[in-house]
């Protein structure tokens, strides 16, 4: 991959000529929410350029469709599905290139450049897509073994169906927001001592909120009702990954998930990176998912190899005092399931994905404590301090504590990331 | 309530000038969905009758949004709030009343009258909302009983949330259908044989397919994320009802539902009726809900005494052979849980409720077994044969199998109701 002209474009960012991760900006010029890509500290707004009258001879592939760029969210590009993502990323990349071949196009067009090469601090970034349906899978085996040990002891940590399909459950769409809004520390009901006879329920603000780490994966290509998506087609489907926290509040899910599953806990927030990486941009990084010996059903059965992402993953928590811990490392790898294996089972009974929705991997743990990818674990389920920089101590997070996941991979100078998914927790709303 | 110079309005319809439920039609003449009402056997296009040039002053609500009625779904018009939706039903019930003081509008309008006024069965009928979330609740207390005696027996029929919280789940949007559309039997990972170790699931289609009675409560007026619904608030945010037939697929639910919940045994379909019928058609049939003796949460706590509807509610089940026997009548007022505190518990932690999203009450069934709006409930958990007419039997339903639900309330001449939700099982995808 060559280097871009773009200035400023540090070997150190996630947004390098090798990315080119898909968002959707306003700007003081045009308030209306619109498409661009990130490179470097720059957005290039597509909207702007696609009024040069070189547009479709450039972009073949979206000719007579190019007000897909004016659009609010990603989903009308997204649906043109996934040759058109390759193609529009590959002449981007031509186009930002230090070699080039059209230079009078962008690079050498003062005007042009100067409309639609923004720095990123100067635009607003939104939602990326319009979620229909959202989906969180369970598919973090050393999360699932961590969380399964608390509760049922290290016999039973893994429920007998864990091995043989990927466990899901039906999230919120309405609640899902872009990476900076706040996010309001949930009211709900808790039940203080599980132990009491009768028991005796509570309402108040959770005391329990918690992040959960994970990698959220994106529908481009929508199937019919009826018809499931195989698992060597699922990636034809899959239009790009965000990072995703999955804000959860401990002590609501431990009252209400019996029967049913988690509801209140998990249905006040869930925030992703405005960024949306190209499934094309992630290729490079592909590797082996973690191992599973039973023996899987056919429809899962995927006959590739690397059927997952080994992208570095780190959490940040901010104190409302400023200082701020890394307290988990570790790599979006560590999955018994992939994608398309999700997608697979999620349409095995028929049911529609549609362009926009949302899949997230379920919260992601390495092997080691250190690569835990929730308070819950971290805190050994609300046990145990952990340590903060400035003599500070958390088990689950205080109001004011900021959150920011990072996620990138590949060399200096080629890196492909997302940049930042940032929530600080807000006071619970008085009851 | 007077009667309608509308012909054919039987003194049994379900769509008595008590009623005007609200759908989605397309016609020869204008094959682009939009919107109408249900009056006796014909329907009532709204799109038609706002070519009128008195239509703004007959609808004053409307000013300046005409087009509210050529839209593709009910969500533009619901967001306009139950005070709109209250003016335009009691104007459309003046036009078509034996009584009108405006005969020249529409009654002796010929013209009009020809275009506007069309038979129902001249129409084909469409999903009435774009649902962007469905949530469905655990609200119907014989349900929850029956079921839980069979998996945990009388003594712990009720897990200790139930009486404190309206327990639900989040269900799948995308697989939502209008009734009429083929369900497809879905196929699943399904464990035959639970007690044999090590545990080994097949592929296949489900073998215990099964129906739930239910109805849905459809939401209007959005709440900001972050401010929750009062419970006193929360008629204001509703639009209507539909009934809603949440088809289930008991064994893959068995063994997929540990411990996240339901997942592919729910979300290859959900059918909904055609016609939304408003809150305010309903508000003649309050009732009291199933008494609860918990001393419920001051946020879930309603002054009123009536805060569920008593809707007959009935069953048929269709064989292939074409022989119909009714198998289930009960009525809506078996809810231990009212839509407004379901409205207040979903939002108490701060979720969005939007426009057009679908609430479920969960299977509603009576106390008596002939009341059950489940088979797994009639036929004792797949343990006894469910009698039909013409000497056959059933445990879960067949391919080839149509259901249909029905629901009214109120005197001959004044009824309301939703019409017909159906659904026919066809055959699964070979794999």
């Amino acid at each position: 991959m060559s280097s871009t002209w773009v200035p400023d474009v540090s070997s150190e960012t996630p947004f390098s000529l090798a990315n080119i991760p898909f968002g959707i900006i306003s700007t003081s010029s045009d308030p209306a929410p619109h498409v661009a890509v990130a490179i470097g500290l720059h957005v290039l707004d597509l909207k702007v350029l696609a009024t040069h009258d070189k547009f479709t001879e450039l972009f073949p592939a979206l000719l007579g469709k190019e007000n897909v760029f004016s659009e609010p969210t990603l989903n009308a590009f997204a649906a043109l599905g996934r040759g058109v993502h390759r193609d529009v990323r590959n002449t981007i990349q031509q186009l930002l290139s230090a070699e080039t071949t059209r230079p009078e196009i962008l690079r050498d067009n003062e005007e042009l450049r100067q409309k639609a090469l923004l720095p990123q601090r100067s635009v607003k970034l939104h939602l990326p897509m319009s979620v229909g349906d959202y989906t969180d899978f369970y598919a973090g085996y050393h999360h699932a073994y961590a969380v399964g040990v608390m509760f049922r002891g290290p016999q039973n940590a893994l429920q007998p169906n864990y091995t043989h399909l990927p466990v899901g459950y039906h999230g919120r769409a309405s609640s899902i927001v872009v990476s900076g809004t706040p996010i309001r520390r949930p009211n709900g009901q808790i039940l203080l001592d599980p132990t009491a006879e009768p028991k005796q329920p509570i309402t108040g603000p959770s005391r329990r909120v918690d992040m959960e780490l994970e990698l959220g994966c994106i529908i481009a290509t929508p199937n019919r009702m009826g018809s499931p998506i195989k698992v060597a087609e699922a990636e034809d489907h899959i239009f790009g990954y965000v990072l995703l926290n999955d804000w959860s509040a401990r002590d609501i899910q431990m009252w209400e998930y019996v029967p049913l599953g988690p509801f209140n806990s998990k249905n006040f927030a869930s925030t992703i990176s405005p960024w949306v990486v190209l499934a094309d941009a992630l290729e490079p990084f592909r590797t082996k998912a973690i191992e599973n010996k039973t023996a899987i059903q056919d429809y899962l059965k995927d006959v590739r190899e690397d059927t997952v992402f080994d992208i570095e993953l780190e959490v940040d928590i901010r104190t409302p005092e400023g200082d701020t811990t890394t307290i988990s490392r570790t790599s979006s790898k560590n999955l018994m399931w992939s994608f398309p294996q999700m997608i697979a089972h999620h349409s095995l009974g028929g049911c529609p994905m549609k362009t926009g929705d949302l899949l997230g991997s379920g919260t992601i743990s390495g092997p080691d404590p250190r690569e835990s990818g929730s308070f819950l674990e971290l805190s050994k389920g609300g046990k145990e301090d952990i340590m903060l920089y400035g003599m500070d101590v958390r088990r689950f997070l205080k109001d004011g504590d900021t959150i920011t996941i990072r996620g990138s991979c590949g060399k200096a100078g080629q890196r492909v990331g997302f940049g930042e998914c940032i929530g600080r927790i807000e006071t619970a709303v008085p009851l």
